[in-house]
């Protein structure tokens, strides 16, 4: 199994698994193309996200401001799952998440001179991505276009500060239904359900989810990923609580 | 053989698909992630115009406004087909359509706790689609965890009224090309294809295609669901005629 | 290998899967379903762009504002391709380019009368090309369902006018990045890497990618069309340089 995530809106992914395809058979499995363009943190945010829910696989990731640049290629091992993308720390977040650091190696692939200065995506990443796949990544020590390296970006997420009274976090993303994802652990609303917290000082009701509140409501919330969320049963929370990706906020608690 | 459904947007359903494919190999299809958010009866609309295109499939749907509450998990068989999501009617206008009422049945999942309150795609009814899929729709009798159930949320749609004259009804739906699929049978218009109708009052051509009138132009026709639609030749037939989702339409034939 | 395009947006291309899958099982790959609506030249562009990266296959494509019209239902041997979509010039660029004039052959379609008058690729064409499918590019001469034709729409690009100061050509597409693809042969830019050209006069730094100006520069490239593209890193070249699809540009190299 391959998977497929970008940033590329369309046609260009159909290019990737056309160069896929003329290498081997596998099932492509389309994680996301509409990641926000050329924004590595969030792309890690949302692998980091949705790809543990996976079997092990082969997961092309192609989020890559810098292409054409001298940033690495890396295939990635986490695991029994493979990654390969670029080497600006968008693969770390997710590989760590699904194997844990011990389990995760990363190499550097020797691509030859690609056909495009502008599309590595298709040229090199889809074509490596193949060939890691059938190669299978018990493979990457054994294959001299394989270089293992520590020398790798890293990416991690800013921790939010918890203490008794209020956690200060900050919105990571914001989701196509409008929930502004914080960096607060969850955990942080278990005695409150039912109640209210303040964000930013304005009190909010505090939910398990969306419909226990009336259609056009905020609340707040834990989201899938174990996040605060801030949210509007049937409505944007971004805009009802006036957030945005990269804001600070404080969830008071006493 | 197990299609999507949902209004998730991007890249909720990849975490589906992931949850699925740990528990089968069988064929993805994606019919659509961007159905109205949390609008039931659009969803229901287009299930119903779509999946009877299929062969025997599962088809997990998710247009879930009310996750978290204790609106019931539900699998249901239409025939060879069976159908897994939530208890808000947003299954059965289809299960009607590719079996008729005979050869629908309805049983409720026993799930165990979800891991998210926010989230059941991922964490309730993919995983049951996949235990669908593998069980076959016969089995629903032989397992403990299918309850029949007689007790579910319907959703019908509203009925056009048809005189010899007239006809008044509703825009259901509103497509991407912006034609505006209203409930009035396409029959009325059979005897006026060439000719002229009236729609609430102002006088519009009739005709079979969308390009039997000038790019630009308005005309009325008859959709690929057998419906009266609303539409201009390369254009928007939802501005032009100036109406939306809900509107109730006459369409004047004398 | 089934590929499917359209400007069809959603959930109409699920209505042709469901129809292709009632008569094959074969693996279906999604090339874009978002292409300009109804815009011939720009799906010809991206499809010559995208097909010829894809392994041997049967290609759907259906943009098709004449559906209902007389226009023909072709399908097309290129090679060890093949194409199937509406005689309106849509398939001939990419079939050139897939295999070369000298191994393109087109062959009408003879089709029963279809369900609807609006929808024919769900209709016709979906079960068309999985009657190609089913049949192989070999089949074409054999079955009477296909009857060669030589009188088929073309449709070509307009050429650039290269001169050795200057190169004046026409923006094609613009991407989801916002970049501007000329038709432009990227030759034109060769010496002048690392320097500037002007676009319309006004003079602009020419990189091999993106990331080799700082973000939110204007820069001229060659994309991976191998076209000269106008381009913003990180940003939106059609606006930074005020073109839009059509538009004449002039290229100054001396």
């Amino acid at each position: 199994m391959l998977t497929l995530s970008s940033d590329f809106g369309s046609p260009y992914p159909a290019a990737m698994k056309g160069a896929i395809l003329q290498r081997t058979d596998t099932r492509l499995v389309d994680v996301a193309h509409d990641f926000p363009r050329q924004d590595v943190r969030a792309a890690a945010f949302w692998l980091r996200e949705v790809l543990p829910y996976f079997p092990p696989a082969v997961h092309l990731v192609v989020v890559d401001p810098g292409v054409g640049t001298d940033r690495a290629a890396l295939a990635v091992r986490a695991g029994d799952h493979a990654l390969v993308g670029p080497d600006n720390g968008v693969l770390r977040p997710v590989a760590r998440e699904l194997a844990g650091e011990a389990e995760v190696e990363a190499f550097e692939i020797t691509v030859e001179d690609p056909d495009s200065a502008t599309f590595h995506g298709r040229d090199v990443f889809a074509p490596a991505a193949a060939r890691v796949h059938e190669a299978g990544v018990g493979a990457f020590h054994e294959r001299a276009e394989f270089t293992p390296t520590d020398d790798v970006v890293d990416r991690t997420f800013p921790e939010a500060t918890v203490a008794d009274d209020a956690a200060t976090g900050e919105v990571l993303v914001v989701d196509g239904f409008g929930n502004a994802v914080t960096n607060v652990p969850g955990d942080v609303l278990v005695d409150a359900f039912g109640g209210t917290v303040t964000v930013d000082g304005e009190s909010a009701p505090t939910r398990r989810y969306y419909a226990a509140v009336d259609a056009g409501e905020q609340l707040v919330t834990v989201g899938s990923h174990g996040n605060v969320e801030l949210a509007v049963n049937r409505g944007r929370g971004d805009e009802a609580f006036g957030v945005d990706v990269g804001d600070t906020v404080t969830i008071g608690t006493d």
